[in-house]
C-alpha cells in the first residue's frame, strides 16, 4: 500500500490536460445552449483553462483543435499561455467539418479529398513544431451510414496510406495518437471502430504511433480497463481522452456516470506503470459541457480524476497479490474495494494545502467571481463553439 | 395466406406519412451537410413531399413540426398541400430549442417554463383545428444529464400535470400521441424513457392518448415487435415513427439496418389488426437524411415499408397457427421465413402499374429531373433545417 | 441531511432477505463448480442463512424456492428456522424445470400445461399459508427462441388468465410479486420482458399484485433508478431482487459491478418513501455464487446494501432540493456525490457495535471456523443446487 | 454480377462443418431439455451429422470436442465417419469443465493448472495427427468475475506463454484458431474478449495462428462484417463459428436472428476472397438446439448459410463499385439490397437437383423417418450432452 507521501508524489506529477473546446459552447444535434462569458477566441479559451490550473494545480496544459483554435501567430499564442501559467498541449486535427468530407476524409474514395485531409494533418504538425506540442491526436469521423455505401477494406487501404504519409513527417519527440470510436457521426461502419483497429495500424506505423483511449468510445458493456491493461503491457497506450457516458458518447464529466469504472481504469494504469516517472501516457479531458457551467465542469473533472487516482494508489498491492495468488476471490476483491471505499478527499485537501492551493477548488473558484467577470466583459463578438 | 388481391387491397389503404423536416437539412452534432435544392420554407417542403406521393402513391400526408413549419396562414398552407395532391398530417411540437428549455420543458422545475411549454402545445392544437390534423405528437427532450440534477418523481408529477392540461383541450377526433425515447439529448434520465412510462401516462389521460413507437428509440436489443403486439392488444398503439438504427437513434432509412426486424414488426401489426380498415395506427417516417439525397431517401423508405408489409401479409397464417399449436418450432419459424424470403418486388410493381404509377419509383423520380430543377430554382434564401 | 442517529434507525429496520439457493451450488451452462460444505437439504440451507443473519443482523429471513426447498413438514421447517433466529420469507415458484415446460408454462399453447403450472403456483400459496410467508414471487422462464414460434399476444392472453386465476387465491396479507426479465433462458421473446409489461398486468390484477425489480434483468444501459422512482410513485414497487451484472444476468454480488448505481437506486428508494416504516418494499438478494465462497458472498452482499443505503440516507436533502430548484446542475450533482464519497464503514461498524455484533462481519465469520465445520460435517448426500 | 453458373461453382465448394455437440443435448443454466433419439456416443453423433450432409450436400465434415468426443480408437472413428460419407474436422479443446479450472486454465495463477491445460491442448494435437484434422480450435472460458480477482496483464503473460508452448507442437498443415468472446462464463473480464486480443496474440505466434470469429461473441451493436473484412485483408481470418443471437451468446440457428447481417458478412467474405479456391477460411456451425429438433436445426442452418452466400454472390460488383466511386450512397446501397431481396431458393433447388439431392432438404429429411428410427432404436444408455 502506498503511503500518503507516495500518493502525494504521484499527484505532484499527475497533470490532466484540458481541451480548449470545453470552454466554448457545445451541445447535441438538437440544440446548442449558449452560456454567458463564453470565450470568443482561442486566447480567451486559454485564459479559462488557466483558471482550472490555478485552482487545481493539475491542469498545466491545454489541448488545441485545428481549425477551431487557428491563430495568426502560434508563437505569440504559446507565449500568451505561458504568461498565464499553462502550456499548449496536444494538437487535435479536424477533417469532418468541411463539405468535402461528407463521405470521409483520409478514407474518402476520391484521392483529392484524401490528399486535402492529409495536408491538414501536416499543417497540424507544422503547428506542433511552433507550439512545441508533442502529440498529434487523430480522430476521424470517417465511416459509412449504409451497407454497400463503400468498400470497407479499400477504406482501410486508404486509411493506412494516409496515416503512413502523415507519420513520415513526425520528428523529434512528436507522436501520433490514433483514436478509435464505436460509432457517430457515422452509423453503419466507422473506419477505426475499436482499439484493435487502432492498435493494428499503430503496430504497422512504428514507435511514434500509439493508441488513444477515449473512455466514451466503446460498445455497451466493454471492459475498458482490460484494454488499458493490454495496451500498457504492449507499450502502445499513448493517451486517454477522459469523459463519461451512460449510453453512447455522452461526453459527460469524467467519473460522473461510473466512478468505480474510472477507479478500475486508473488501478490498471497504476499497476502497469502508467503513473511512473516518464510514463508515455497523457491524461486529457475530452468533454462537452452542454448544460453545466464550463470552467467548474472542468475543475470537477480534474478532481474526479485525482480522487480516483488517489484511491487506485491506495490499493494494498501486497495484500492484493497475495489474495490473487491464493485464489481467494472475495478477499482479492475486498482489498480493491477497501481502497475504493476510502474517502480520499481529506488527503487531496492536504495535498492542495501543501501546494498552496485552496483545499476546495470548486468553492474557491465560485467565490472568485471569475464567472461574473467574464460574463460582464466578454460582450460582443461570437462565442466559440464547435463551428469555430 | 393472403391472396395477391388481398395484399393489394391492404396496399391500397396503407399510407405512410412523410415528415416535412426530412426535406430540409439535418446532420449530427459534428456537422450538417447542406444539399442543393433544399427547401427554404414549408411550402417548398410540401412540394417535395408531393413528389414522394406522386411516385409511390403511398405518402398522402405530410407531418409538420412547429415552429419549423410555422406559416402566416395555415388554411392557405393546407390549400397549397391539397393542390399538390397531399394533406397536412400530424403536428409535432417542439419544446427543446428555446433557451428556456435547457433544463426541461413540461418537466422543468420552474412553473413558468412549464406553462410556456404547455402554451406551445395548445398552440399546436389550434393549428390542428385549422389544418384538420388529427394527431398531436409529443416528443419531449426533457431529462437530466447528471445524477441528482433533478428529482425524478417530481418531474413525473410535472409531466403528468402538463399532459393533463394539454389533453383537456383536445376535441373532435383529435388525439395525443406520446412518444418515448431511451436517451438523447439528455444523457442520464429521460422523462419518458420507455413504452411503459408512455403507456402509464396514456392510461391515466384517457382514450385520446396513445403511444407512439419510434423504432429508433429503444435500448440495445429491445424486442420492438413485442411492444407493438402488447400495445395493439391493449388498444394503445397510436402511431409509428419509422426509421432504422444500428447503434443509437441513428435515424437512417427505415428497413436499411434490419429489414427482418421491420418485417417482424409489420407481421405483428398485421396479425393484431393494425392494417385493418379503420385502424388507429398511423404510419409515419421520422428520419434524417444526413448524407443521402432527401427525396429519393423518402421514396426508398416508402418502398421498404411497403415491401415489408407485403411480406407480412403473405405469411400463411393457417400454417403458422397450426405449427404453433403443434409446438413445432422449426416449422412455425419456417412458415414465417417463407414469407420473408419471398421477393415481393414484382407484386409491388404490379400494384403500381394497376395504380398507373411507374413500377420503379426510384428510377422514375431520377429520370424526372426534379432534383436538378430545384437545385437550379431554389437559389437564395436560407435552406430549411432543424433550426427553422 | 439525516443525522447519524437517523441513519441508524433506518438500518435498524432494514432487513435484506437471503435466498436459500445462494447456499447451494450454482453455475453457468458450461459448468457448476461444487464447493465443500454445501447444504444437502433445505434445513442446512437455513442453517447457513442463519449465519449470515448472525454476523450482519440484517438478514432476518430466507427466501425459498419450490420445489428446490420442498419439505415434508413446512411447520417443522418454519420452526427450524425460528430456532435458528430467522424466518421463512418469500416463496419462489419454479415452472421451468419440468420437461412439460420446454415451450412455456403459464403461457404455453397447451391448456393442460398452463393448468399444471397454475396448480404449482397454488401449491406455493398453500405453502405460504403454512410458513406465514407474505410474498409469492413469480418469475417465468416463458418466452420463445425463434420469430414465429408462437403468437405474442395470445401468450399475453394466457399469461393474464393464469395470473388472474392465481391471484384469486391470495388471502390475508399475501401478495403476488411479478418479476420481469429482458432475456434468458428464452432468446427471442420473453413473455414479461420489462417493467412496463409487469406493471400493466399488476394494474389489472389489483392491489396485491406488485412489481419485483431484479437489478440484473434489464437491457444494457437501462436507468434502473428511474424505474424504481416511477414504481414507488405509482405504489407498485413490491420488492427488489438484488444482484449485479456487467453484461447480462450475471448474478454477481450486489454492488460489486456498479456500486454507484446501487447507491442511486437506494437514493430513489429513500426519497420516495421506500425506507419508511411500513414500506411495501422487500429487499431480497438473488445471486449466484459460482466461484466465490457462498456464505461470505451473502455477507458481503448484505454489507454492500447497508453501505449504499447509509450513503443514500446521508444525502443532504435540503441542499439537494435547493440546488435542484435553482437549476444548479453541478451543485445538485455535487451534493449527491458528497454523500456517495463518504466512507460509511465507520458508521456501520458503530451500528454493529451498538447491536452487539462484531464490527467486521467478514473477518468475524472467517474466524468462526464455520466453513471448515460444514466442510467436515456435511459429507455424503447430494449437494443442493438448482436441480434440487 | 456472378452468373448463375458462377454461383453454383462456389456452392459446389462451400462446405459448412457441423459440430458433434449440436446432435447431443444442450440447454441453459436453468434446464437442459432432452430429446428422443439423441446420440449416446460420438459414433452416433457422426451418424446424425452424415444425415445433414446427405440432405444438403454441404456439410462434409464434423467438428469434434475433446473430451466430449473421446474414443478409444480415433483411426476407427475416422473410418466410421468416412464410411458414412463425412470426415472428422476441427478439434475443439475443453479446459473449462474440470474442477481445477474454476479460476482459469491457460491463464490460471497456478502454473500446475496451466501445465495441465496445455497438456490437454497437446493431446488434442495428437488426436489431430490421427484424425487428419487441420484445425485446433481454442476457446477459453478463462476470465474473472470480480474486479481485483486477478491481474489482467499477468493473465495475458500466462496466456501468451501457454499459446506459444502449444503452437510449437503444430506440424504439417495444422493450424491454431484462436477464438474470442465478449463474456460468459466469466462476467467481469474475459482473457480474450475481442478480435483485437485474438489478433494480437496470433500476430506474435506466427502464420499458423489465425482468428476464429464466432458470430455470437461480440458486444451489442458490434459491426461483425467490419471485423471480417479487416481480418481477411490482414490474412488472419481462419474460421467462422456460425450461430445467431438477439441478446448475448444465444447460440440460435445461424441466420435466424438477423439474416441481413449474415448476408453482409458473407458479402465481405466474397469480395475479400474468402470464397476463393484455396481460401483459408473454414465455415463451421457452433450452435445449441435447446428446444428445436437437432438434425433439422442443422439442416436449416446449412440452408441459411447457402442462401446468404448465394445472395452475396449475386451482388452486381461492377455496379456496386461504380456507385461507390461516384459517392452515390442510395444507389450503392440499392445495388447491395437488390441482391439481398432476391429469392435465391429456386437457384438453390436447381443446384440441389444438379447434384442429385432432393431440392427441399427439410421436407425430404422429415419424410425419411430417420427421427423416428433413432427415437426407437437409441434406447438405454446416456444421451450425449455438454457433460460428456
Amino acid at each position: 500500500m502506498a503511503s500518503k507521501a507516495d500518493v502525494k508524489k504521484v499527484l505532484d506529477r499527475l497533470q490532466i490536460e484540458t481541451p480548449s473546446w470545453a470552454y466554448g459552447n457545445s451541445g447535441t444535434r438538437f440544440k446548442v445552449f449558449g452560456q454567458p462569458g463564453v470565450p470568443r477566441d482561442p486566447f480567451e479559451k486559454v485564459e479559462d483553462a488557466a483558471q482550472v490550473h490555478k485552482y487545481t494545480g493539475a491542469a498545466h496544459s491545454v489541448a488545441l483543435h485545428i481549425p477551431w483554435d487557428k491563430v495568426e501567430d502560434y508563437a505569440k499564442f504559446a507565449k500568451h499561455a505561458k504568461d498565464l501559467g499553462v502550456v499548449l498541449g496536444t494538437i487535435n486535427s479536424n477533417t469532418f467539418q468541411d463539405d468535402d468530407y461528407k463521405l470521409g476524409s483520409v478514407c474518402h474514395p476520391d484521392k483529392k479529398i484524401r490528399e486535402k485531409a492529409v495536408r491538414h494533418l501536416l499543417e497540424c504538425i507544422e503547428i506542433m513544431d511552433i507550439t512545441g506540442s508533442q502529440d498529434l491526436k487523430l480522430w476521424f469521423a470517417d465511416g459509412t451510414n449504409y451497407p454497400g455505401q463503400d468498400n470497407i477494406s479499400s477504406r482501410q487501404d486508404r486509411l493506412s496510406e494516409s496515416l503512413h504519409e502523415t507519420y513520415s513527417h513526425l520528428k523529434g519527440n512528436q507522436r501520433m495518437l490514433v483514436e478509435y470510436k464505436f460509432f457517430e457521426p457515422s452509423f453503419y461502419t466507422t473506419d477505426i471502430p475499436d482499439w484493435g483497429t487502432s492498435y493494428a495500424h499503430c503496430l504497422q506505423l512504428g514507435e511514434r504511433a500509439m493508441v488513444c483511449v477515449d473512455t466514451g468510445h466503446h460498445a455497451p458493456g466493454t471492459n475498458i480497463e482490460f484494454i488499458v491493461a493490454f495496451l500498457l503491457r504492449a507499450k502502445k497506450l499513448g493517451a486517454f481522452d477522459f469523459n463519461s457516458r451512460f449510453y453512447a458518447d455522452d461526453d459527460l464529466i469524467v467519473g460522473a456516470a461510473d466512478p468505480f469504472q474510472l477507479f478500475r481504469i486508473l488501478h490498471e494504469v497504476n499497476i502497469n506503470g502508467g503513473f511512473d516517472v516518464g510514463t508515455p501516457v497523457s491524461f486529457v479531458l475530452d468533454q462537452c459541457h452542454n448544460i453545466e457551467a464550463k470552467i467548474p465542469g472542468q475543475i470537477r473533472s480534474i478532481l474526479n480524476v485525482q480522487e480516483a487516482a488517489a484511491k487506485a494508489l491506495l490499493v494494498d498491492q501486497g495484500a492484493l497479490e497475495a489474495a490473487q495468488a491464493a485464489g481467494d476471490v472475495l478477499e482479492a476483491n475486498g482489498v480493491l474495494m477497501d481502497a475504493y471505499n476510502t474517502d480520499v478527499r481529506p488527503l487531496l485537501e492536504e495535498w492542495r494545502s501543501d501546494k498552496g492551493i485552496d483545499p476546495n477548488p470548486m468553492k474557491a473558484f465560485k467565490a472568485s467571481g471569475y464567472l461574473k467577470k467574464i460574463a460582464d466583459s466578454r460582450v460582443g463578438g461570437n462565442q466559440a463553439g464547435w463551428g469555430a
